[in-house]
């Protein structure tokens, strides 16, 4: 193959012998969809590109970047949101892509054995084909890879029910920077053989190591849903309406999202859907409850809504009669793509706070964004079952200075609330300068050791979380 | 303070000047309960044992302790199997039954913040009291504390509804072994700001850092159970059934105990209970829905054993009526205890395999088993919905010497079928030696660089699990 003059010759031609004709792109071979993520993060200018088919490559392609001192930033569907998988200047971006190979279904046991750069809807796909659900849900299905929803603990829309990315894994294999395997594909749900080492990888957005390959829990297939969207004259309520509703229907609540006055009437704008409830409202909630007869538990929902009313949780319902109305209340929720459409330049939050505190927490926010920006517009949702407010600033000017000054303003008060300035996203380099409102001086310090002990050369995605 | 004479005066007398009087016990004042466990493991003559009260005091003792290079045994209710908190000659036995308050209860969030030193029960208790409910439980309730119950990353009844104890911790407070306290008190569902690392902690067996205190994610309250007795005709049909359970209740079955036959027989002998089904069937399953509204959902419960009945699951069944008959059933499974108390010495067996491969599993342990020692009885029973496996080979001698042989007989096979030598008790002193029969050489050798990073003298709980 002909080698293009490269920064690194010799790394280049050390990866063309390994991985043989058409796994590397070097220079201006390298695609723009590589360049960059869902952010708006601009990262530099890469190496070369290079699509391994195996651990064996994936192992023998770090082993040689360790011994040069390359860096390496692990890709996979490049979805995120933070610029966790954008390039280094100078380094081999290292793509799962082509590893995207379902190796097992064991119905039995509800679990699956999948390749780290299987698109998400592909094994949601296979896994209801198999007669099982698999239930990491979220927007970016499509075109989000699993190595990369694990690597970020990808949250999502069923949280509340199944869990993170964390708890729907039971074993991984994870290549270290040195290019050592390390195989940990567990498939028990229990097994105490001592510490759990898959965590250290879980959420470590490709900094301490690449996922290869993972076993995934099953869970029962469902058939349906039954859904309400509810409309309530605060956050409390909305937090008894929770309660009360986990207690009624034991615990089978699958989604429960918030939507403030302001997002409501924002959706309704951008979408142009009719509101299956009123305006007017201080908060609206979507409340699901999958399951396998969802006929059959129509009573039960329905009776959880009446106790609901009865208690004076609720202004207002309306209860899905089919599949096709839980989906136009969806709509509402996932109408966050149009509005930001609609919207761009904005600025998107993903923070969480205990749950007992939101209302007051959001109240703050929308009041101290309103004293310094008065003209500034704010709507706010999220997966409030979960702890999890996104709000949405805008827009504002690509260029406007204020962006950080707003970013302060609201990571500042998070801080004060005791909350993440991430619940789901990463930190990648976006959220870098926020880091320290929601960790330790002693976490970051354990966090930087934690780097050099297993990536000493500090090659493994250089300059993201830390 | 009169300091009595030591091997190790200085630290004995710095410890006396952290706790002042009364939390301090040397040498021989240190009580015979402090020594053992309930495994079988002995282990070697402490120093002292010290009980101190908060975490400013277990930081300050770590800290003299790591400078004097003195050994530590962070020690809970002594409740462990694998005598992961037995003594190490000559060391600090650091006891956090003085650190036992429940700092607060959220109901709203959905949380509980707690001091390591608490009883489990306690905060069942507290948890119920207040109208939520904490889904951790096991046989050692009454006794065990929460921080040794993190620390193993305890199991137990409900795992299959509610995960292990590490899905039910949201934060930690843990001090490091050179009494660097590190504050990861997390309150949210979703925090993904840098790696979570208080998984380096849960299952870390006191090996890591010192577990001071927690934050808990309550669930929501249950009133009772439905739950059956059902004879099958092999593990083959329990699977069946089991994935039919889940599917049928929407993922409602919070127990799946199997009981084979030889179990159903001891414990019917054991305990002199009446059988709820007749003995004679290859195994027995308890199937288990807590719920809210137990009358309510029984409708759903029965069509659930039902519709198993049609599909051939099922040769028998029993259906509990009232919470009575559903506490019978449990009595069966939990009747394990009188076996022990009639057939001590035995050898107990705490192993997963993957789930679908349990039935053939179980058959090749017993033939392996009748055939090398041919008069040794062997029940199996375990939360088989979780893959875990317990077996008790007995009774034999106290000292005899083919104790090792039935181990590695049985872990031979474990190993075999990709299992664990530990689903849920650890790994302590006890299972040492089996360690790698299911972890890899690159996984043990990244143990131990944690393990040499977070306690570079090794002085937490020196040789237990490496």
């Amino acid at each position: 193959m002909m080698i293009p003059k490269s920064k690194h010759p010799v790394i280049v031609e050390r990866i063309a012998e390994i991985l043989g004709d058409g796994r590397l792109k070097v220079g201006s071979q390298v695609p723009d969809a590589s360049l960059r993520d869902w952010s708006a993060e601009r990262g530099g200018t890469p190496l070369a590109l290079v699509t391994p088919e195996s651990t064996e490559q994936v192992s023998a392609v770090l082993r040689a970047c360790h011994e040069a001192g390359v860096p390496v930033v692990p890709q996979g569907g490049l979805t995120g949101l933070a610029g966790g998988a954008v390039p280094s200047d100078g380094a081999v971006l290292l793509s799962l892509a082509a590893m995207n190979r379902i190796e097992e279904i064991d119905t039995t046991s509800g679990l699956m054995v999948v390749q780290a750069g299987c698109v998400l809807q592909t094994l949601q796909d296979a896994a209801e084909a198999a007669g099982r659900s698999f239930q990491l849900d979220l927007g970016a299905r499509g075109s989000s890879q699993i190595g990369g929803n694990i690597a970020t603990n990808a949250g999502g829309n069923r949280v509340i029910r199944y869990g993170m990315a964390r708890e729907l894994v039971l074993g991984l294999e994870v290549v270290l920077a040195d290019g050592t395997v390390l195989p940990m594909m567990n498939r028990m749900p229990k097994n105490n053989a001592a510490l759990d080492l898959k965590h250290l990888f879980i959420g470590s957005e490709g900094t301490l190591g690449v996922i290869t390959r993972a076993v995934f829990r099953l869970h029962p297939s469902v058939a349906g849903a039954n859904a309400a969207l509810v409309a309530l004259s605060g956050f409390s309520d909305a937090a008894g309406l929770l309660a009360h509703a986990q207690k009624s229907l034991s615990g089978r609540v699958t989604a429960f999202e918030l939507m403030w006055a302001d997002y409501y009437a924002a959706v309704l704008a951008a979408t142009g859907r009719r509101p299956p409830v009123a305006e007017g409202h201080a908060v609206y909630a979507l409340v699901e409850m999958q399951g396998s007869d969802p006929d059959g538990e129509h009573d039960a929902f329905q009776a959880m809504l009446e106790g609901a009313f009865e208690a004076g949780l609720v202004q207002d319902a309306a209860i899905a009669m089919s599949q096709r109305e839980v989906d136009d209340f969806w709509a509402l929720r996932d109408g966050i793509a149009e509005i930001l459409s609609h919207r761009a330049t904005t600025i998107n939050f993903d923070v969480s706070v205990p749950l007992a505190r939101i209302g007051e927490c959001v109240d703050d926010i929308r009041a101290a964004l309103k004293s310094r920006f008065p003209d500034l517009q704010v709507i706010f949702f999220g997966h409030a079952g979960d702890s999890n407010i996104h709000l949405v600033a805008g827009p504002i000017e690509a260029v406007d200075p204020t962006g950080h000054g707003i970013e302060t303003a609201v990571y500042d008060l998070v801080r004060a609330y005791g909350g993440s300035v991430s619940a789901e996203h990463g930190i990648g380099l976006h959220k870098k300068p926020w880091l320290s409102y929601s960790r330790s001086p002693a976490e970051l310090d354990l966090l930087r050791r934690m780097k050099s002990m297993l990536d000493p050369k500090g090659i493994l995605n250089p300059g993201k979380v830390l």
